[in-house]
């Protein structure tokens, strides 16, 4: 196994961008939310396949698109094995503030870790966080953030890596609702992703977060099964260590599935271009354009924060989840906005609920 | 785009790998075909799902594996999202003789861009696969073949080369059945893939070919979707030139998925533990050993070509498909072999009919 102070010298530029992107999470330039979860409006009549969506233009056009697409010998007919949906996870499936899950994660490992560690006690920014105080942490920049991944993300085989993840989701609560992060998921967006199964739609995951931070429960969560996330990854490796099969998670960064990243992993893990694609920040646009360039009738969603009662407000001076640049050029290129306080009644599946 | 000189001299160490399977599937050890096919033994009633494999051993081991872990209620029940079956390829799913198809494909690619790159008339190993000395050609060693395979699979657009594929599919004839190669596939192994699927499996391939060779025709020819193709794969990346999105194939290779690294295909793609997997030589010893050695029942099974008359016996000997470590394991790992001569009453779809 990998040592820790082995794990740190590995890590490798490559980490750079991912502990950006966690470190800009953390950086505290989140607007806060305004008050506790409202009452859930009631759901309506079954026969709708998303109750917890408003009538509007939003839910209009998600739902002509998958007529269209699935009207035998229609102009827009597109057989089943086409129909593929992809979908960002942070801030599109489940929430990202007040900083992404991966990130908490990655500071509660780093905490559970350090009886084994005791030179953490005088090195950044191990000493920082366990003295309580993240901030300063994070003042260590990508470089003490990819140190942070190294040593909570590698040096173990990806069977131990998903029991680390799995027990920490069952005892980890989100910080304003109380509730496991696998209930903070977006009500509206469970139904839809139901919605466009039942019309023949294989769903996938599209995430800049870890493929193995997510795929032991997604699942059970989403409906999705492991063969249909794609995300950020590890370098892995194969080796029979006293004669036991193993699959090792190295520090290094096999690939970024964000911006750029979204289209490379869709093609190497899906191989075709999707027909229909779900976000919410900039970090999708890539994974928008690329799907609905294509030919025939496309798709493209993405969800605005709008809701700081049930949820958040923010877009453009966000750094978890900055939307602007998308916000831009949606309507240019067609893409749906949902506008998250006007377009859904209910927003999370516990709203009305004690935790 | 790529020029094919900047091409070459990109071809990296990585490709170095590929392109010593590729060589060594040239390097004419492989044992010649005796004769040409027989007539098939006409089909047994429907009840059978595998009426291509006679009755025996590696048949029986095959279905009592898929009673076990279908049987609600039994103690090896296995839950439909876990039953995941891998097939290996070249010399599983179709022939890999006289050489493996896929350097076929690139031998046809470099005469079809001859015209385009005239220094080529002076250069190895272009100039002799030009001059129709394939042997020759192949003399210049794995860096030859690398720069073989970054002009013929690089350089391009990821829609482009599925298109080349399709192509050239469409038109290659085998040498010896005078059949396009997605004929020469194993009908018992095509049952087989629709007896697993009937039994609630997922099936994939994981190959040591180019993910992007096979995805264009693997869903007509083993009702396998692209998303369900693992296999070796070349670096992409993705951009938008002239208004228009693309992915490029660059010159390095990404992944190469054969021996370690089908497990380490299997966990990035596939996101778990296969529990049947079915390969036939060497190259697919780490597939059968990762696969077979979870806990619960698990199936591992060999392909061992011993039918000279109707297709090709080789094994221990051969550059093409090598069967030995894995032959010599497989009884005390309690992985099946199958006979192929005992145990196939047909091999090809073809038999008995005129090409």
């Amino acid at each position: 196994m990998l040592t820790s102070s082995s794990a740190i010298r590995s890590a490798s530029h490559a980490c750079r961008w991912f502990a950006a992107v966690l470190l800009a999470a953390a950086a505290g330039c989140s607007p806060e939310p305004d008050a506790s979860p409202v009452v859930a409006t009631p759901p309506p009549a079954a026969a709708d396949p998303l109750p917890s969506w408003n009538d509007g233009a939003a839910k209009t056009s998600i739902t002509a698109f998958v007529t269209r697409v699935t009207t035998q010998n229609g102009p827009d007919f597109v057989p089943p094995a086409e129909r593929i949906a992809v979908f960002d996870n942070d801030g599109t499936l489940w929430g990202e503030q007040p900083v992404y899950v991966q990130l908490k994660f990655t500071l509660d490992r780093v905490r559970a870790l350090a009886p084994e560690h005791p030179g953490w006690r005088d090195t950044e920014p191990f000493k920082s966080v366990l003295a309580g105080d993240v901030e300063a942490a994070l003042a260590s920049g990508e470089k003490g953030v990819a140190e942070m991944l190294a040593v909570t993300h590698a040096g173990n085989t990806t069977d131990e890596f998903a029991a680390i993840v799995s027990d920490w989701m069952a005892a980890a609560r989100h910080p304003r609702f109380g509730r496991p992060y696998t209930e903070v998921v977006y009500q509206p967006m469970l139904e839809l992703l139901a919605y466009l199964r039942a019309n023949g739609f294989k769903t996938f995951i599209v995430s800049g977060g870890g493929v193995e931070f997510m795929r032991p429960w997604a699942q059970a969560v989403y409906g999705i099964p492991p063969e249909q996330v794609v995300g950020s990854r590890a370098k892995l490796e194969y080796e029979v260590r006293d004669g036991v099969p193993r699959i090792n998670r190295l520090a290094a960064i096999d690939l970024v599935d964000d911006k750029a990243g979204k289209p490379v992993g869709i093609q190497q893990q899906i191989g075709r271009r999707p027909i229909a694609a779900f976000g919410n920040s900039d970090g999708d646009f890539e994974m928008l354009e690329w799907t609905t360039s294509g030919r025939g009738p496309r798709l493209g969603v993405i969800v605005h924060h709008t809701d700081s009662v049930r949820e958040w407000a923010y877009d453009r001076d966000s750094h978890v989840g900055k939307l602007s640049h998308a916000l831009d050029e949606a309507p240019g290129r067609g893409w749906v906005v949902v506008d998250m306080k006007a377009d859904w009644n209910v927003v999370h599946t516990f709203e009305g609920q004690h935790p």
